[in-house]
């Protein structure tokens, strides 16, 4: 190696991580042995790549002063040094899994050398600053008497008893399961939500269909008769509102139902349904390959046919028309999206809803359903562009649970979680960081106490984590109870009320309102920490010169720790952590 | 063939049919070549062959005369004759499928020359007279909310869904499902019962266990607290009878449930159950082939073991304790049993049962669910004695359905009926063919309409059989009301309450009004006829002098019938039954 650069050193890149545009960067490259040229190169995955030819300002560094993009996107770079007496070409960039300086010469893996430039971003605060409760509707509260039994299927006999899905030998669902939770369930538990300190409830699909999850819309604009009408819906959005909490739906735009108004495979509907005739005014929103039995379906789940979302009159419907779908939710009060598998749905529709949610009301959000690093994601062969500025907010952090359990279980060390929540961070725009959904579990994972073998010693570890964390604490309901469950539908029990893990629970509240009084977790900056102890992770959250050290252990064993001091710490400190348990710091 | 005869014409045996100890028989059998002897062989499973030479009183005719059997028992009989110059032995006797007399040589197929002779017996007038109702109770009504249902079980979300088993891929049932029918649902229904004409009820059993049909007992002495409790039954009893209304439970006695306070398999109930200790009370109940995993059960379900049932603590618990679970629910009032899986049950278990429940109610009766010819049946080797006297009133009348059914779908014809139902009436003693229980389905058949292929017509001539039949109407709840169904569980629809088959209903009132008005039907003695038109089927009903004569034309096209004058009709009668028809005639 003869050149050194580690883009997580503001000597080598300044500023760390994502741009705006208008931003100008720095970087220095440190030369170690005879190069007589260096020129970094960028690309992105439209425009022709650029050569910049590197200045020898300084002895031994080579650099690029004040660079300015122009454009947002995502801009990936390396390094070419011409070196010694032959003039010998080399490359060089940084690969993430070690975080040093290692020749680079797979062009494919070029991503991982990454400067994100994006539009000037400015996330709601109530939102960037608020905890998130996502709730499956079907299972979190019931009031009342079941309304509006769908046809053949099942109701739980008892609140308490255990999901499962009623299946044929092929492995269909053949009947659905319900508990019957409600939106009036959930006016109830209002009171509770607030006490826990919630400011923002994300729900699962609430339109009619035929299943308990309802990711198979029958009908977009009508609330599912089982779960409410919209009387009940307006009470619930009056009534969170007066206590400070914003409601979010879950939007299901990539597919609808085969038995929807649109689809009508069944003819359940009285409309015309694409399946049904040629002549549907729904016929264009789908790809049939032989109608109409064979259509492109959602991980080939026959009942989930595909949409065409850039269709224009798939479009008008959801975004455009005077009662669109959106339009029709957010004049209640709505104040965001979740889109479903964000994935799959096409930039233009994803911009397209941006932009309208904007103009019915500029404090909304769009969040995206999103399992990785949602800043330069490729889904379907295209690089996307979540988070320059004309997509989404934030995106549900798979990431961040992946890696505080890992850490937690053993699997990884904390210089691994150090790397990992670093890269995050240098690649995620700020207000998209701070909008990250720092979540420990959803309805599609297990529940993150059985993650954790249900040890509820490394439960509180993993809370306090999210609770401290730069970002929207996300709790999947029941977690803060105690909640155990395998993956789906296990992990869709119903809340237990009543027979709550009280020990838990007040762990949650307590945090909650530790976090809620200090804004330094609520709203700090984040400097994460590079300790050598590998059971120790640890990070500083910062306004200025206000800190908050925050320390975890996940060891059986007392640790003793020593943190150098840095750029936010005067001078050493020394502290010790008992085993399984975490510290937060005043420091001055 | 040198000899003739047939025991169906009274010329050749008298009387007709089965004994009572202490009846003289008269036996004949014409001649026709050179036979120098005859002998009359009696066999019975127990006994020495009988050899008794038959005496040549007059020209052509060997007789015994005035013959009487000194002990109940089911006899089997052939001829053996000595013919021609070389003296040569020949066996001789009648095989059903004919009704002709042929050559006679296998021995293992001589109990179909059966002489059934029985004790005394007196069926209940409430009860041979009687018309049946079977309630599979989950099924029949509902009232009020759902009390006390399983822990992990499925209630159907409207009255209507159609049934389903909950199954693994192994075809385990893994949770049960309910409709919630329950006892005050029958109360709330005992007038329209009245109204149908109804003077007994059947019950599914209605004791405490998992499943919703309940033959896995859980607790012989607790009603099923979804279905009620003693308060409520107590009403039942009472309101039925100040309606005039019996009830009959279902006695299952050859298994338990393995969840149940006797096995205790999951540790559910507060007993020491015999899969928990050795030293249970309730171990010697039960095979333990290696305990306490492998265990007899019944038909391998490993959620029913099988017990022991002449085990004597067990007989006791059952039967002779003070508060044993026949004599605790007989002293609520209920009036007799159907003994579940009756071939299963060994003669001396259900002879101890039998003389018991007399003890507690001389005017109780004991059915058993048997599914062929109950007279000569054998099970586990042995021949059941099931109608001497000692046993059952009555059994289940699978084969009735059986012929009714064939007869009117054209897969036999009326010569085949008229046989076949010669044969029951011959082998079954009076009393047992009285108290047949005509039925055209129950819970483990699929449902007579779409059993007949939903032709109303046909049902309409299969219940006018049965409402004019001798033996006793049982009608399986629902039938009335043109419920369909393939075979479990689909045969287990709830009852469809204000969406009755009004046509159907109808006719069933207005056919069971006719009966209960007419004592030939529900009382008089049976004349089936034998009849050419394999189209036709007819039998005449009568006391004394009065008489009806019954014909079913069970074909598309109208049909003229003559019938031949015999001892119950003077002259020669012609009449014409419309296509898919029945006629009703008034003779004198």
């Amino acid at each position: 190696m003869s050149i050194i650069y580690d883009s997580w050193m503001e000597s080598h890149k300044k500023p760390f991580g994502a741009l705006e545009i208008g931003e100008v960067i720095n970087i220095n490259v440190e030369v170690i042995s005879d190069v007589k040229e260096i020129y970094l190169i960028l690309e992105t995955n439209e425009e022709t790549k650029k050569e910049i030819k590197m200045e020898n300002k300084l002895n031994g560094i080579f650099t690029i002063d004040k660079y300015k993009f122009e454009k947002e996107n995502i801009y990936f770079y390396y390094f070419k040094s011409i070196e010694g007496e032959n003039l010998q070409v080399k490359y060089y960039g940084k690969s993430y899994d070690c975080g040093e300086c290692v020749e680079f010469y797979d062009i494919n893996d070029i991503n991982k050398y990454q400067i994100t430039v994006s539009k000037k971003i400015e996330t709601p605060t109530w939102f960037k600053e608020g905890i998130l409760y996502h709730i499956f509707v079907d299972r979190f509260n019931k009031t009342g008497k079941i309304n509006n039994p769908k046809k053949n299927s099942f109701i739980y006999a008892n609140w308490e008893d255990t999901p499962m899905y009623i299946k044929n030998k092929k492995n269909e669902v053949i009947r659905w399961d319900f508990h019957g939770g409600n939106l009036k369930g959930i006016i109830s538990k209002l009171n509770y939500l607030k006490s826990l300190g919630i400011s923002v409830i994300y729900l699962s699909p609430i339109f009619k269909s035929q299943s308990n999850h309802k990711y198979d819309t029958g009908d977009y604009k009508t609330i599912d008769p089982m779960f409410g009408d919209e009387e009940i819906f307006k009470e619930l959005i009056y009534k969170a509102g007066k206590k400070g909490i914003n409601i979010i739906l879950d939007g299901v735009f990539s597919h609808t139902g085969d038995d929807s108004i649109y689809f009508n495979k069944y003819g359940n509907y009285d409309s015309l349904g694409a399946y049904q005739s040629e002549n549907s005014k729904y016929y264009s929103w789908y790809n049939f390959k032989d109608y109409p039995n064979e259509y492109d379906c959602w991980w080939g789940v026959k009942s989930l046919p595909n949409v065409n979302e850039t269709e224009k009159s798939y479009m008008d419907y959801i975004i455009r028309d005077k009662d669109s779908v959106i339009k029709k939710w957010m004049n209640y009060g709505v104040k965001g999206w979740r889109l479903d598998v964000a994935d799959e749905l096409p930039s233009t529709f994803i911009e397209a809803l941006k932009k309208e949610t904007l103009n019915i009301d500029d404090d909304s959000v769009i969040i995206g359903e999103v399992w990785e690093d949602a800043s330069n994601k490729i889904s379907y062969d295209e690089r996307r562009k979540y988070f320059l500025g004309n997509q989404l907010d934030g995106v549900t952090g798979y990431v961040f649970k992946n890696i505080v359990v890992e850490f937690l279980k053993g699997n990884i060390n904390s210089q691994d979680v150090y790397k990992s929540f670093m890269t995050i961070k240098e690649n995620y725009p700020r207000e998209a960081f701070k909008s990250n959904l720092n979540l420990l579990g959803t309805h599609d994972t297990r529940r993150i106490l059985t993650e954790l073998n249900e040890d509820k010693n490394l439960l509180k570890l993993a809370v306090f984590i999210q609770m401290t964390f730069e970002g929207v604490p996300y709790i999947y309901y029941g977690d803060e109870a105690g909640l155990i469950g395998e993956k789906d539908p296990d992990n869709r029990r119903t809340y237990p009320w009543e027979n709550e893990d009280k020990d838990i629970l007040n762990f949650y509240k307590n945090i909650i309102k530790e976090r809620k009084n200090n804004k330094l977790l609520s709203n700090g900056e984040t400097k994460f920490l590079k300790l050598s102890n590998q059971n120790i992770f640890g990070y500083i959250r910062y306004i200025k010169t206000n800190k908050v050290l925050i320390l975890i252990n996940r060891s059986d064993i007392r640790e003793k720790i020593e943190i150098e001091s840095n750029e936010l710490i005067d001078k050493k400190l020394i502290t010790i952590l008992e085993p399984k348990s975490y510290n937060l710091i005043k420091i001055d």
